[in-house]
């Protein structure tokens, strides 16, 4: 049982750290741990906490709305209801469990909602820490199991891609194209994107996070789709640029040097190397092409139940890759006034180097 | 010029409170003030924050990926980036500016950035204040351009759903209707659905807030759609319940006595009355007729740049409707098993009654 195995761990910590109980608000670590999942609809309406104690019985404290699927999806936690609210909830139950220090994710919680914890835990005695990133470390390394449905997601984005791609007939516009690749992921059972598609023609591609628009994609122009979806809560990122008519010669030029920095990066990822080492393997190749400048972003992140998770393959992370880590590797060359071309796959951290998520090749290799 | 003025009030509230400055961080209380458009993806990752002094010249503090957005659209704005996050900016820029107390909104701060925020203004002497709901509070009454938007909001929202359901075939799954209402918003030129519309079929709109399932409608039951879009910033909520073959008397005296309901809400709206005693003008309605036990939720809500707002329309809300007020009316009855019927209108409040933002009247008096 998974979910068990990931409270004990936290049970472990918390004792280590000599803490009463942690308090999970954060909606993927929430998932992690429990399996319950929902979303919250924003921070301020939250679907419901995990309390684990550092001994004893972990609980999920939510509202009526979600009893059901509470009790159904989280089979290790006791469902409990709060019917003024959490700090009411919490200041009745910590006394009887016998907890007197309560850790909270500083990083998923409102500075009003810690000031009202605050308050009503004082009265009961009960300290309040900060935390960050407890249950976020644990989800950097992905077991076989999460590695398979990320594997899922990322052969399911393709199949959508792919179907979108053969459909086209060059006369639909940005949002047109971003509508049905959104509709063929639910169609196919994706719980939903897991980012706003970006489809973007032309020299509107040029923009790293272009919004599509109500524009019609140009023949004989670079366009670039963005897209991912979320499958059993993992999420996948890809992106595939081409030119939907005949490409001229820079454009063949430009993705050739982007697919090469593409493979570069990926031949550079290892466990044991750090995460910059990376970064600079796919942006030296673009720097000896000769377009050092144009390349501003990081070369990629991790994955799993965010979109955008540790680690980030950026020239300032120092950090080792470690192995089951799975991350994007997505060089790009953006040229204002002319376009940009971004190339992305999803990879898996292997002690002797890595393992390509992505089966499709379309347009890759030209 | 609206957001000149919106501006004015704020610093004269300054100024009346002692505080030096106050940074806004909600995405809507910032379009609000500012009219810049930009959406946070999440609070963790924001697209800029505003800091208003009590005296002097406004600023918007964004990053590189928003200058160009920030600088065409706040125009009585000044715009400064951070580089290495608020916190650095923050504590270069208020000893410069004078200012020694900031103000900042409680309720749309994560505790972590408020912990950094309070390291970093510590050392230059600036003390912190948390505020809630000031901006929320200019918010809730509506003037008249506000007003037009919002009606603007709602016709485009009721031509939409009129499209869907004039080309209802019967063989559709909820969610090929939620996507193709969804699509269709867009394809109107709306920003975005201003929720997650429902679509629920049968015993399914027994459910409050049921999620579209792969599940073919049924022909002899319960439709129930909910709404809605953002136009300009403005949402619309609409609810409609109607057979799409034949509906029972069951149905038919059902719809009635909901409809009944809605119309004793509207006819009790009025400035100067209490939230509390519109909902239960329509809970009466409702309770007279047998059903007091399965109208579980609140008759309203308030609607502007966001699709829920204040006022609440709940039984223990016993604060004042005031003129320019928007509140939805929309009462429901949900029997388990059977299925629900709900329908909402979005009304505006005046001195003497209301006005209906409403002109679709499908299924409404059956």
């Amino acid at each position: 049982m998974i979910y068990m195995k990931r409270i004990l761990k936290i049970q472990s910590l918390l004792r280590r750290r000599k803490l009463g109980a942690l308090l999970i608000s954060q909606p993927h670590n929430r998932r992690y741990i429990s399996g319950y999942t929902a979303a919250d609809h924003d921070i301020g309406e939250s679907s419901g906490v995990l309390l684990i104690p550092a001994d004893g019985y972990p609980l999920l404290l939510t509202d009526s709305r979600f009893t059901i699927q509470a009790e159904k999806e989280a089979e290790n936690f006791k469902v409990l209801l709060y019917r003024k609210g959490l700090p009411a909830l919490l200041k009745e139950l910590l006394p009887d469990l016998g907890i007197t220090s309560l850790a909270f994710e500083s990083h998923y919680m409102l500075h009003s909602m810690a000031e009202k914890l605050k308050t009503m835990l004082g009265v009961i005695d009960v300290t309040l820490y900060p935390v960050v990133d407890i249950v976020e470390k644990m989800r950097l390394i992905k077991n076989e199991e999460e590695i398979k449905a990320l594997k899922r997601s990322v052969l399911l984005n393709e199949k959508v891609f792919l179907e979108c791609y053969k459909n086209l007939s060059g006369s639909e516009t940005e949002i047109d194209i971003a509508l049905a690749i959104e509709a063929a992921m639910r169609r196919y059972g994706a719980e939903s994107p897991s980012f706003e598609t970006i489809v973007a023609t032309g020299e509107r591609s040029a923009l790293p996070h272009a919004v599509p628009g109500n524009v019609v994609i140009q023949k004989n122009a670079s366009l670039m789709i963005d897209m991912g979806l979320i499958l059993d809560g993992y999420c996948s990122d890809m992106t595939r640029t081409f030119v939907p008519g005949k490409a001229d010669k820079k454009f063949i030029t430009i993705h050739r040097l982007v697919r090469k920095a593409q493979l570069a990066g990926i031949a550079a990822v290892r466990a044991g190397v750090s995460a910059a080492s990376v970064d600079k393997a796919a942006r030296t190749v673009i720097a000896d092409g000769g377009y050092k400048d144009h390349f501003g972003h990081a070369l990629g992140h991790g994955v799993g139940l965010a979109v955008h998770e540790a680690p980030g393959l950026s020239s300032r992370n120092r950090k080792h890759l470690k192995s089951g880590m799975i991350i994007t590797v997505e060089p790009g060359i953006y040229l204002p006034g002319w376009g940009g071309v971004r190339l992305e796959n999803m990879v898996v951290v292997r002690e002797d180097g890595c393992e390509v998520l992505n089966e499709d090749t379309t347009w890759l290799d030209i």
